[in-house]
């Protein structure tokens, strides 16, 4: 095993885009959304639109999909000057159930990797969705067997995580955060002196993007696949 | 000391209606949108079928403010056959912000009940709302040094407070449950032999009315006010 992951108990898992695809729903029906609203705007101010949309209603609303769905039915009011058709609505909330009731599809190697770690280690599920999606996403998983519980975090920052440790009653140099995000499930674990392995997916949300600049000088691994975890642990 | 709590390590408060106002604004809301909708249908059916469209969204979108604002936006479109106005929806997605935004309203001794048991044991915050609108109510409200920290639930039934337990290591007879809702506060916590003392709000969601039968035969304390607690624990 890798000398600085010998004092590990606890490894939490980001669960969309670490464990399984998530972000490539949310693009797909951002382009549903666009062409409904084609006759209003081009399809690429349509997207910067409801991204600025969603940024606005963030701090009222949280992450997870019921957000997003409320944020792009204010959109298509805006959009349309309260023009948008009773039908457009409901394919819009239409959108939102499709989202929620998408199946899980499990990223390579996951299974292998869970099964792996759980022998000797707790493994836990940090993630900032929503409790129920995500609750509904590991049910249909067939991974809950791996996991201690579930933790969702209203945000993903130093002080949710430092918390996080608190109430796990580890240290940080006791607590291994594996997942896709730079911002969220990286940078912060690194600045609280926790161990970080990024695991990148095809696809980031553009609020999880981080210059360059910010990773600079920042301990942490990068793997390209959640497989390249299990040489670490050797 | 009452015998039967001398046991008790930790004790879990539901948040809405227990510790401050909830159910009101919900009834507020409820009328606000039925004017809305006033000239398609009387007030009473509109209320009815609202219910009914919470109850049939709850698997999807489970509690909360996010996921009643959907079921106004989608009840509007059934109920107008797709007549309803952009500048009705508006008002919907408005009805929401607000409830969201609401300033928080303690209910009657709820900090002097919280400052005196948190000297003698870990208090939690175990509610079924949203964790970011819980969080933000628990600041709002300055009791959060009260807490240990808030545990949401995507449910609140037997199993759900048994994996809560497991979690915070505590045995059934160590745990007592303080909350409004018979059916979400204390009888799973009867059932699986915790604590529990229901403090009745004026107000109940239909959604967690029980039958006088549910709760014979079981075993826990009703008192009128928070307050009424403090002389169990003396």
């Amino acid at each position: 095993m890798k000398e600085d992951y010998k004092n590990i108990k606890v490894i939490g898992f980001d669960a969309d885009d670490t464990l399984w695809v998530n972000e490539t729903y949310f693009r797909d029906a951002e382009v549903a959304f666009a062409k409904l609203l084609a006759q209003y705007e081009t399809l690429n101010k349509i997207d910067q639109e409801l991204f600025k949309m969603e940024m606005k209603n963030l701090p009222l609303y949280g992450y997870g999909v019921k957000g997003f769905i409320l944020s792009m039915v204010e959109m298509a009011l805006e959009l349309s000057n309260n023009n948008v058709s009773n039908r457009a609505i409901q394919a819009i909330l239409d959108i939102g159930k499709d989202m929620i009731n998408k199946p899980v599809e499990l990223l390579e190697g996951v299974e292998t990797v869970l099964k792996t770690l759980s022998n000797n280690y707790r493994l836990i599920l940090a993630t900032k969705g929503d409790l129920l999606d995500q609750e509904r996403k590991l049910e249909k998983s067939g991974l809950i067997d791996y996991f201690h519980h579930i933790e969702v975090l209203s945000d993903k920052q130093e002080l949710n995580y430092s918390k996080l440790l608190n109430r796990l009653d580890v240290k940080p140099s006791e607590f291994l955060m594996i997942g896709n995000s730079l911002k969220s499930d990286i940078l912060p674990l690194v600045n609280i002196k926790a161990h970080a392995i990024h695991v990148p997916f095809h696809t980031t949300w553009t609020h999880e993007q981080v210059d360059e600049s910010e990773t600079n000088g920042k301990t942490y691994r990068t793997v390209s696949s959640l497989l390249d975890i299990l040489p670490l642990f050797n």
